[in-house]
């Protein structure tokens, strides 16, 4: 069995689902050559966890605050230099935030900077990252599409299925779900977009989650959903570049 | 025959789809009572053109520039003190930019501008109208949904379809493109939201048209495709709240 990506990085990794993929990517049995945890505040508290938990050689902590193009920058010079002459096979734009604005609470400023952080944090993210991601697709000395190859994992959420429009009444959160309508319209594009490069897109439902995020009344913890994610991850082929998957593989109407 | 909605308001109504929406409403042979034409430069050379088309008796313009709160709140006081105490029907958010960025040439700035405008704009009209259109709601005397009792009409595009996902290669326009799914987003949501309150809300792709932002290469004149509009927002029920139509009625994938 081989590793899921020879190097990965993955956005917002100091808790919650980012946390655990870094935990379970180099706990296993085939782990990563390189795994970049990313967090905007890695000297906080929050950020010791991250250290605490990815204590694996694998592991190298770079900031990036992903809606500050800057740290972005810095964080490509940081991969770029670790991984001396090779691509960035895998990037998981896991980082993001909620919003619980309803029709009548939501607020302008509010709903612009759940869109910097949702939408125009990961395709930037992408953009800076995609020279390394480019490089990885070239080198890898194989055709087709996939995580081992390079590719771009945007993780977003049934809530921003506009088909599905899952529970609007008890759960309103309009800027939440707009943005992440938009970002699985940014998969979109980039799958079409990067798929004569050798580079996969896919957006991904984690499910329901205990996290900060998904509260302790979630039915899913955050260990199941990662081991689901990554099997996902593991099975990405061309077929499913520009696809919305949930956790469990299943395809998710946009 | 009856009027579409005894009163429309259709924001950026300067020129574009917008204006020929108020010229065909004011020239139908059953115009609503009231037509409020808002833009966000009256005085401007651009707004002249507005009055000078739209020169009917049952127009009415107001300011209103959809990213500014108080623009859009002077237009809620003069439009509900025009109607003394009737309700607004039918609101049009046309108001609408676009943006040509492609992946490398992105730019987050640019890119919250067009979610401020497509996105945020839109619904923070309809927020600040809600209180105009429940009253129209309620007053109309009648059950089920359509436009003449009350309804959100958001302007989207066949680009904002993820499922879709038209010539990206061609017209990669992420910004614009995202923009319009997370409006679609916002679409559905408020469809959910209002439908108790006796509020219709549709998204509705004009064609492409020939108008500033469409550019001469369109093969749609603007008075097919708003002649196509006026006639779906017509047969719009409770059926069609919560979809994405196109200027023929056809029915688009999210
Ligand atoms: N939990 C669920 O049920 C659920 C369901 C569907 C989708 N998701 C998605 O899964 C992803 C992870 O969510 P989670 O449940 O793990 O949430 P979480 O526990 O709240 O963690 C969010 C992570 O994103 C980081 N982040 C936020 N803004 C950032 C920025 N500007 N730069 C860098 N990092 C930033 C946070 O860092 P700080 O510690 O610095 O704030 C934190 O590491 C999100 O994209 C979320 O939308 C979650
Ligand atoms: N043309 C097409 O092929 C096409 C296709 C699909 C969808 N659409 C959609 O149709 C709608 C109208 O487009 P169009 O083709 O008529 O474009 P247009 O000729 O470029 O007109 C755009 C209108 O929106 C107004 N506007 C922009 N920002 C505004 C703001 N902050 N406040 C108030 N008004 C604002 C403009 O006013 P100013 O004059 O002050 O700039 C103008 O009146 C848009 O939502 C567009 O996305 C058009």
């Amino acid at each position: 069995m081989a590793a899921l990506a020879r190097s990965v990085l993955v956005t917002g990794s100091n808790r919650g689902i980012g946390l655990e993929l870094v935990r379970q990517l180099a706990a296993s049995p085939w782990p990563p050559q390189h795994i970049f945890a990313t967090c905007r505040h890695p000297e906080g508290p929050r950020g010791k966890v991250s250290v605490g938990a990815g204590s694996s050689p694998l592991c190298f902590f770079a900031l990036a605050d992903i809606v500050n193009l800057p740290s972005i920058r810095g964080a490509v010079r940081a991969v770029g230099s670790h991984l001396k002459d090779q691509g960035l096979n895998l990037l998981i734009n896991n980082a993001g935030i909620s919003s619980h604005a309803t029709l009548r609470s939501l607020d302008s400023q509010e709903m612009l900077s759940v869109f910097a952080t949702n939408v125009v944090g990961p395709l930037q993210v992408a953009k800076e990252f995609l020279p390394l991601l480019e490089k990885a697709a070239k080198d890898a000395g194989k055709e087709g599409l996939s995580c081992s190859r390079a590719a771009v994992i945007n993780v977003s959420t049934k809530l921003g299925s506009i088909g599905l429009c899952l529970g609007v009444l008890e759960a309103p959160m309009y800027p939440y779900r707009a943005s992440k309508a938009a970002q699985n319209m940014v998969t979109r594009c980039m799958a079409a977009e990067l798929q004569d490069k050798g580079i996969l897109c896919t957006a991904i439902h984690p499910g329901w989650v205990k996290t900060n995020m998904g509260t302790q009344k979630a039915p899913l913890t955050v260990e199941r959903s990662v081991r689901g994610i990554l099997a996902v991850l593991a099975s990405l082929s061309q077929d499913t570049s520009g696809a919305f998957l949930d956790w469990e593989g299943n395809s998710l109407p946009w």
